[in-house]
């Protein structure tokens, strides 16, 4: 994912990183290496949008500030760790077999393939422990759970592991129609519905609200994606940041090479206009509008 | 592990196998291969140990049989699935690269590297999904967050993917007592105190005996592990189910290795008498016999 992050969610991605840190493992015990080869996956630089799409829409629905640190920032850690343990196992010699991730040696390029895998395991379990650290005001744990069952299932073989291995079966095939809009859906959709659901869980909102931004977050998902397959072909490598054509070297499927050019951008369009239709729906008033400058970044727009 | 199961335990295991079925991901849709991987993981003649463990604990604890379906089954497939899924991950490759287990081809062997990797993400991520569909009678999650956090806390960096951790490090090197003993403690031990303490927790159980109950499942774990590496050297192959000696011929640190063969038995010997104490010491009467006799017969024990 590559989208456009303006100044403001630079700012908030350098904030979230700092809060947290505290839930990343990091021992001087035996497993140094170990907790050190998760830190690095973690710390590398990351965009941190899946945190900042959590806490903003916490934010937007009221969620109050005092909750912040004991309730949302263990979340926030949480989905930032599945989401890198997601990039570790990917980068791995038996999957994409990346030795490179913006710039930098893949985790298990620099701390050997073992711990490449031990790292991941240690970071989706470590996510979990994070969001179970969370504290509600009543100690109830009733927000909680509700927000870990969403985590858990959007992150798992029905969410983003299911698509990343529909993924990795296509891999060098051409895909259907269904299989594409299957693993767009799965191996990153999932995840960025998880996270604005969770921050509207964790803000109390409604079970209608929460299904709301969930149909957000997953036209936010796709229009993203559909974008990234249009800058593949669109863009200059200077302006993506990373080489482009690659799809079309690797003949992969996309949006635009079953839709065509125009039909895909029409559609990133469309979806995105959707997305923020629905939230400018939502009871949030201005609170809403980082949330909404942040989607807008994300799919390329201006507002 | 190659604990002497007997036929009690091994009807109790047969109940468990199907009790957790339920919670294992299993789906026609596209990523079904996946799923398939993952029910080839943990349907695999496993003895079900660790749930058999936190089973027996909740009832040895008083707890009620009317909360066994709803509370204790999604723990015994939790706990289930994080052991397997550690199987998966370390049979790989680049872990220990074993083709075989139980004389049947291991995940990977069977359907590849890559969803050998996302078939263990699953099935840990698919644990904490079971564990966190488990219902209170008073709806409030307080103990099925809290028995949560000992699983998540027992299973990763400073649990099992530590123990796991330093064992590939150490690798075909000599380890010293210190390094061993963590091992121990972790890779296998700290699994084992989250089944039993897990239960202890479910069937509501005092701080206090919570970590009594971590006291016995520590120095089974032990035993267990003291008793796998005596075995090695003493038994048969026929015995044993698996070639004997390995240990050796792999220049491998056990037990035996750095304590000798007579001090290794007295400390299994004491390790498992003293566990049974602790047992009896609790307030379980004959509720407890079921437990007392299940970790006998891990330590290789008549009762």
């Amino acid at each position: 994912m590559s989208g456009n992050i303006g100044a403001e969610q630079a700012a908030l991605a350098a904030e979230i990183t700092e809060r947290i840190r505290r839930f990343v493992p990091s021992t001087d015990d035996y497993q140094k290496l170990l907790t050190e080869a998760m830190e690095y996956s973690v710390f590398n630089g990351g965009k941190r949008i899946r945190p900042m799409l959590l806490l903003l829409t916490f934010r937007a629905l009221g969620g109050s500030g005092a909750e912040e640190t004991p309730l949302v920032d263990p979340f926030l850690a949480a989905i930032e760790m599945i989401h890198c343990y997601s990039l570790v196992h990917d980068d791995l010699p038996a999957m994409d077999n990346d030795n490179y991730r913006r710039g930098k040696l893949t985790t298990h390029a620099k701390y050997g393939h073992a711990m490449g895998i031990l790292a991941g395991d240690g970071l989706l379990n470590a996510a979990f422990e994070a969001a179970l650290s969370a504290e509600e005001p009543d100690c109830s744990g009733r927000r909680t759970v509700k927000a870990l069952r969403i985590l858990a299932a959007k992150a798992g073989a029905y969410g983003m592991v299911g698509g990343q291995a529909v993924d990795v079966e296509m891999t060098g095939k051409p895909m259907s129609e269904g299989e594409l809009a299957f693993v767009y859906r799965l191996k990153t959709g999932a995840l960025l519905e998880a996270a604005m659901q969770v921050g509207a869980v964790l803000a109390g909102a409604s079970d209608e609200v929460v299904a709301k931004v969930g149909e957000i977050a997953s036209r936010v998902g796709m229009a993203f994606q559909i974008q990234d397959d249009i800058l593949d072909i669109a863009s200059t490598t200077e302006e993506l940041g990373k080489p482009v054509g690659s799809d079309e070297k690797n003949h992969k499927t996309t949006y635009v090479t079953i839709h065509g050019m125009r039909a895909s951008r029409e559609a990133e369009e469309r979806l995105s206009t959707e997305a923020l239709a629905i939230l400018a729906g939502l009871p949030c008033g201005a609170a809403g509008e980082p949330l909404a400058r942040l989607i807008s970044s994300l799919v390329g727009r201006t507002v």
